[in-house]
């Protein structure tokens, strides 16, 4: 096999994540590589912690990034907070709701599945429903923002009654954080999960995750060790305590760090609340030039993900053929439909750094001749 | 707190990991972020998967690299082999083994620990030992190059006791792997797991494991589902399966497979024989500087690895002082000793891109410096 170095065209990636990163993200990973246990490095580890905890909007301690992509992530909240027989109310509303349950069947626990409609937010009436049907649950999980479907959810509702019900709230927010408001203080959040390639426009591969006071002392008084060594957050949260408490667990990743770093310093600088604005006001333009091309949205109005558009393709047409077309003349990447929408939706993002007005006026552009001429 | 871009000042990484970079490894990172399902980039998995192959020296079809650091690659062997009940001889000396004990009992397995002196190879005989007294044994784990004393261990010799015995063998190459000679096919290495940021001269966060057909059926065959979602290798093997087959699992860490693509990419151009020798041409140029330093290398001759050197510190010498004195005059970083050494020992590492002239050049100068007058 005769293989020369990679060079990866410019592509305008308008899917379900990762999304368009800033040139200088791009520029921040490949700075030079420090030691993971460098004084400097450990400082830099010190201002992720802090702008994550604004980005989350928390005081929460237990604050910082896990090693590896959002599924690791979600795989850390429930292996440290959950014990073999604990049992778990799921709201299922697309495919990573159903991941949860993988997860929660994973760490020997039972979970009672609340189902709703794809493309459709979590109902906080069939969650009250389940919670006095089970008091035997001691956690409630859902997705805020579903990826594969575009539904947002009420969080704080959802959180609110996991707390009348004495139960831990596991969150989802891989495609809110930054997209929309976030509240972990506010609304109760015990583990809340995010991803770096969403709407805080770094390179994959970076969990953000918080943890509430409720949740760590949950965590160190677990009566036996997590399954995972890698995602144990008793050692984890010392390896992020801060300079000169640090504790080695393993290497991080460096230069991906810088990644977030330069990402969440770029949120900081346009402040949060303008960032969900912009993210809105790029939604409603696209929904506008949506509505012309005669595509309909799957998500009712009041439930939809700005961040995130799944739209019905339309009778006849190619979905393949049609994303392809968009890849190949325009390198403009749009998401497929995945689980029960493959091949029948499309899921066009914006989020983060690709949420500018040049973005969608491609987008919009390029899917009429695509819709016309594929 | 007011926060600035990280600007990393240029350290010369001669630690345990992560090691020096190249520019082209470095400028590789910041190259335009493709979708992860985009077929240019599935393309570029498949070269990836490719090279690995040739650096592992193997035909195996499960070869990848899991989208996490070393310590991940490590639990990935552990959580996607052993069932609970099983028993595990773990050959321990030094930090690493220790580690395997650790995954070990989070499976729910039994280990049968075989202990031998920190900065010594492990024993063939105290295995063989252990393998007539545990018939019970169904896996045989050590670590090939053990990071946290220098020793380097027969794989070979301790791979064809445990097939003799009818045990799985499940190898650490986290250092070993690019760095000395690694043949996982001739000496029946059935699951082995290593770093991108030692002998490879990659970034930390990717760990890429080898896993021999014998290993995969074993996996395909488990009665119940691995406690790991995120590292079931029966999902994650289908990610790698190559362009056209694949299915989505989790997202990729692009960016970082960028720089791991131009790493084996030079690995390949110079040839492994090639850089095997460099490494060790570069360990001889060290010890005969530090012998006339009147440093004393840790690890007895025969045992050494010559990508990490650990020396012990002469009486009356003050290690931080010494390494920050490195750190901050020549932005030469060297490492700590670790566990038993900690305070005892440095560790000089010769990895990958590392191991250049320049490089010894300067750290014997430095440490020369600093012996005297840190």
């Amino acid at each position: 096999m005769i293989i020369k170095s990679f060079n990866p065209p410019r592509r305008i990636l308008m899917g379900p994540g990762p999304t368009d990163i800033s040139p200088q993200v791009l520029s921040a990973l490949s700075r030079p590589t420090l030691g993971h246990l460098d004084p400097l490095f450990v400082g830099m580890m010190d201002e992720v912690k802090w702008m994550l905890q604004q980005t989350f909007i928390t005081k929460n301690e237990a604050t910082l990034a896990i090693s590896a992509p959002g599924s690791a992530g979600m795989e850390a909240c429930f292996v440290n907070l959950l014990s073999p027989g604990d049992t778990v109310i799921v709201c299922r509303n697309g495919v990573f709701g159903g991941r949860m349950v993988e997860n929660v069947e994973r760490c020997g626990a039972h979970a009672i599945v609340v189902d709703d409609p794809w493309g459709r937010a979590v109902s906080a009436e069939k969650l009250e429903a389940a919670l006095k049907q089970h008091p035997e649950a001691g956690y409630v999980a859902f997705v805020h923002a579903e990826t594969s479907t575009g539904a947002l959810s009420d969080a704080k509702a959802l959180c609110q009654l996991a707390q009348q019900h004495h139960c831990l709230s596991i969150v989802d927010m891989v495609t809110s954080l930054g997209g929309v408001p976030v509240y972990v203080d506010e609304w109760g959040v015990d583990a809340a999960y995010s991803g770096s390639q969403k709407c805080l426009s770094c390179v994959p591969g970076l969990a953000p995750v918080s943890f509430s006071p409720r949740a760590v002392e949950h965590i160190l008084r677990r009566p036996h060790k997590s399954q995972s060594w890698f995602l144990d957050q008793s050692l984890v949260m010392h390896y992020w305590s801060g300079s000169g408490k640090r504790t080695y667990h393993h290497t991080a990743p460096v230069n991906s760090l810088y990644g977030l770093h330069e990402a969440l310093l770029r949120l900081q600088d346009e402040g949060i609340e303008n960032a969900w604005a912009r993210h809105e006001a790029m939604h409603q333009r696209l929904v506008s030039g949506l509505n012309t091309l005669g595509l309909k949205l799957v998500v009712p109005e009041g439930e939809r993900l700005p961040q995130l558009n799944t739209v019905w393709i339309p009778e006849g047409k190619d979905d393949q053929r049609i994303r392809s077309y968009l890849l190949n003349q325009y390198n403009l990447e749009i998401g497929a439909g995945l689980g029960e929408f493959a091949g029948k939706a499309w899921r066009i993002g914006v989020m983060g750094y690709g949420a500018r007005n040049e973005n969608i006026a491609l987008c919009l552009s390029a899917l009429e001749d695509a819709l016309e001429n594929a």
